[in-house]
C-alpha cells in the first residue's frame, strides 16, 4: 500500500505553525512498517488541494489528510474531496447531537449555526469520533478509482489520539496480513548507538523493520513483523543488548522512570538546580502524579542563596567556586536536608554564552544525586547552545540518579 | 515571484525529525511578504526529488530546498539538481579549503575523503557560505529554463543564518523594488485579537502587507511595504492601539521583557511555583544575563513545604486550601522575603489531569504578583491539557507582573 500525506492550511505554509502532525503520523505509520512515500503542504484553498488531490493519488493508493475540517469559512478540505470523488454531503444527525452537546459544555453562549457545518458527511463515508473537538475525522474508500483518503482535523491534540485509536486499527486490519510491533523505550544513549546495537539484531532475520525516534525524553525503537514470535525474540535481544538504558514499566521518558522508581521504593526527592534553572523540577512536574514522590526544588543562582537556603558551606565557594563538584555535592545534600528526602538531584554548572572561562568553559556542568545516603558526583562537559546545554543536564541528571538507583537495588 | 520549497530527507517522512525549517522559511518570507504557493516532502532519493522538481517547477519560478547537501551518501541533491539543471560538478577550491579547516578544529582525527564532496560546485552556481557546518549553500539561476533553486543544507542551526544572511537579502534584491519590514513584539494577547485590531490598519492603505508568528513567549508582527513611510507610519498606528502588549526595548520573549524592566530598575526577583513546577524559573533563566535579577525560586508541592520555606500558614491552607487567592499571596510574599526581592511571583493551581473537583475544577489558577510593596493576585481558569494549563499559567503570570511593573512606573 502506496500513502501519502496532504498537510492543509495555509498557516503551515506562512509559517505561524510548525508541521508536528506529518512527523506524528510518519512516526506511528513506521511503527506498522509503513512509509509514506511523499507529503505536500497545500493552502486552504479549493483549486491547490485539488491540485494536490490529484499529484499525490498519481503516485500512491491511499492519502491521510490533516486540516481544514473546521466550521469556519477557510475550512474547505471536505467539500473539494467530495467534489474530488463526485459525492454529495449529508447531515450526519449522530454528529450533530455531539457538536450541540460538546458546544454546551464549552459554555461560549448560543452555538453560531456555521458550527454544524462539520455534521455534514460525504455519502458512504465512514466517520471517525474526534474525542477532543468538533471535527470528525472521515475515510472514503473509492471502489471505482481505487483510492482512499483518510481525512482528519489540524489541531495535534485532535488528531493524534484519532491516529492512534482508529487509523492505525484500520491500515493495520486492511493490510493483507497482520503485522506486530513491539515498542521499547531507553534513555541515556544517542539514537546512533541504538541503531548501531539494535540494526544488526533486527537485519539478522528476515521480514523484520525497525524503526527510531528520538526526542530529549526519550529514544523509541519500533521493531514490526509478520511473525509474531520472530518478533518478540529479536526485541528480547535487543533489551537484553540495551539493558542498561531500557525503561521500565509504562514510562515513557527519563522523568516518568524516575517517578516509577522512586514510587514503588516509596522515596522522596529534593532537588536544587543552578543552571538548569528550574528545568528538572518543571520535567518532574510534568508527570501527573509527581507530587507522590516529589518535595521540591530549590532554584538557587546566587552564591548567598545558595548557602542560606541550601548550606553550602562560604569556604567550600571561595576555595572552588560554585561551578565544582564540591559546591554540586553540597547543593545535593542541602537540598534533602532541606525537604527530608531519601533521594536528591543537583546541577551547577555554565549553561553559557558568557560566563565561560579557559578552566571553567561554556558547557562544564557539575551533577551531583544523592541515594540511600551515598552522593555521586559527576562532570559533564556538554557541547552546543545555551538551551542545549541545559537541556542535555537535565536528561544527564535525571539518567545519573536513575543508574544509582538501579545499581543499588541490583 | 511564485515561491515553492522543497523539503528533503527520509527522516522528515518517517517522523524522526520535525520538519522546522518549513515554519522558519515561510515566516521569514512573510516578512518580506512573500508567501510560499506550496511545499512538498521527498525522499533522499534521485527519482523522488527529480520528480519533486518537476511537480514544483511547474507551479513556481523559484524552489527553495532544504536538506541532502551533506557528506554521506544518501546526500544526493546536489547531483539531482546539476542533473535537471543539466550542469557538471568542479571542485570550489576555497570551500574545500573551509572545509578543511573547519575539520581540523572539531579534532575528531583524519577527514574522510568523502567529506570534500561537499565542495563540489554545479558550473555558474553561486555558492552561500555555511558558518555553523561544512556543506555550503548553492543557488543556481537558469536563464534557459526561466527557473532558479536555492539550495540549503537539512540541519536547522546550518540552515537559519544562511536564511537570513543571504537568502533572505537575495530575494530582497532580486525583487524588483525594495521592501521595508518592521517587527513587533506583543505579549498577554491571543493572535486572533492580535489580527483583529491590526489588520484593519495594514489594510487602510494600498501595497502594505502584514503577517503574524504566534508562539507561547510572543505574537511577532511583521508589516512590509514597498514606502518605508508609509510602514513605519500604519505600524506606528499598530503600536498605538495595541500598546498595552508591546513588548519594549529588544525584548522578544514575555521572559525577556520582565528581565529588561526589571534590570533598568535594578529591582531582584524571587519566584515560588506549585503547578507550574519550574518552568517559570526555566523561562526566566532560559534568557542569558537573567543572573542579574533572578534571585530563586522555591518550586513547592506540598503543604507542609508551603509552610516551611514559604511561611504560608497553616490556617491559610486548612480554610482555604492550597489552590486558593489566599495562599497564592502568602506565597509571594513569603518567596520575596526568602529570597530578599522587592519583586516576585507565585502560581498555585490545577494542572490536572486528576485533582479537579466541582469547585476547584482542572485549569483553576490563582496567580500572585508583588511589586513596590504591592500584592495582586488573580484567577484564572485556563482551558486544556496538563502541559497547556501549565504553560498559559507561566505567560499569565509573567504578563501580570508586567502589567503591574508598568501601571506603578506610569
Amino acid at each position: 500500500m502506496k500513502i501519502s500525506i496532504l498537510s492543509i492550511g495555509d498557516e503551515l505554509l506562512r509559517g505561524s505553525t510548525t508541521n508536528t502532525n506529518l512527523a506524528a503520523i510518519g512516526r506511528e505509520l513506521g511503527a506498522i512498517a509503513l512509509f509514506p512515500v511523499m507529503e505536500m503542504a497545500a493552502k486552504d484553498a479549493k483549486d491547490d488541494i485539488l491540485d494536490a488531490l490529484g499529484i499525490l493519488f498519481e503516485r500512491s493508493d491511499l492519502i491521510i489528510s490533516t486540516g481544514g475540517l473546521g466550521p469556519t469559512s477557510d475550512d474547505v478540505t471536505k467539500n473539494v474531496v467530495a467534489e474530488y470523488f463526485g459525492l454529495n454531503l449529508h447531515e450526519d444527525a449522530k454528529i450533530a447531537d455531539r457538536i450541540r452537546t460538546f458546544w454546551s459544555a464549552r459554555r461560549f453562549g448560543k452555538m453560531p449555526e456555521n458550527v454544524l457545518n462539520q455534521a455534514l458527511v460525504p455519502d458512504g463515508a465512514k466517520v471517525i469520533e474526534n474525542k477532543t473537538g468538533t471535527a470528525p475525522g472521515l475515510i472514503i474508500e473509492s471502489r471505482k478509482l481505487k483510492k482512499t483518503i483518510i481525512m482528519l482535523p489540524g489541531p495535534p491534540h485532535e488528531m493524534y489520539p484519532m491516529l492512534m485509536e482508529s487509523v492505525i486499527p484500520y491500515l493495520s486490519s486492511t493490510s493483507k496480513e497482520k503485522l506486530y510491533t513491539e515498542i521499547i523505550y531507553l534513555s541515556g544513549i544517542p539514537e546512533s548507538c541504538v541503531e548501531q546495537k539494535a540494526a544488526p539484531i533486527a537485519s539478522s532475520a528476515p521480514g523484520l523493520s525497525i524503526a527510531y525516534c528520538a526526542s530529549p525524553e526519550s529514544i523509541k525503537v519500533f521493531l514490526s513483523g509478520r511473525d509474531m514470535a520472530l518478533v518478540a525474540k529479536k526485541m528480547n535481544l535487543i533489551k537484553k543488548e540495551l539493558g542498561e538504558f531500557l525503561l521500565s514499566g509504562d514510562a515513557k521518558t527519563i522523568a516518568e522512570e524516575i517517578i516509577f522508581l522512586l514510587s514503588k521504593r516509596k522515596i522522596m526527592l529534593g532537588i536544587a538546580e543552578s543552571c538548569t534553572g528550574g528545568m528538572i523540577a518543571s520535567a518532574i512536574t510534568d508527570v501527573p502524579g509527581s507530587s507522590d514522590v516529589f518535595s521540591g526544588s530549590a532554584v538557587v543562582y546566587s552564591n548567598a542563596w545558595k548557602m542560606k537556603i541550601l548550606g553550602v558551606k562560604k569556604g567550600t565557594l571561595e576555595k572552588y567556586g560554585a561551578v565544582s563538584g564540591q559546591c554540586a555535592k553540597e547543593m545535593v545534600e542541602g537540598a534533602c536536608k532541606k525537604f527530608n528526602t531519601a533521594s536528591g538531584i543537583s546541577v551547577t554548572g555554565i549553561a553559557g554564552p558568557a560566563g565561560g572561562t579557559v578552566e571553567k568553559p561554556v558547557g562544564l556542568v557539575f551533577i551531583a544525586t544523592r541515594y540511600e545516603g551515598k552522593t555521586v558526583v559527576e562532570q559533564y562537559n556538554f557541547p552546543g547552545t545555551r538551551d542545549m546545554v541545559r537541556r542535555r543536564a537535565v536528561s544527564s541528571a535525571l539518567n545519573q540518579l536513575r543508574k544509582q538507583i538501579i545499581s543499588c537495588s541490583a
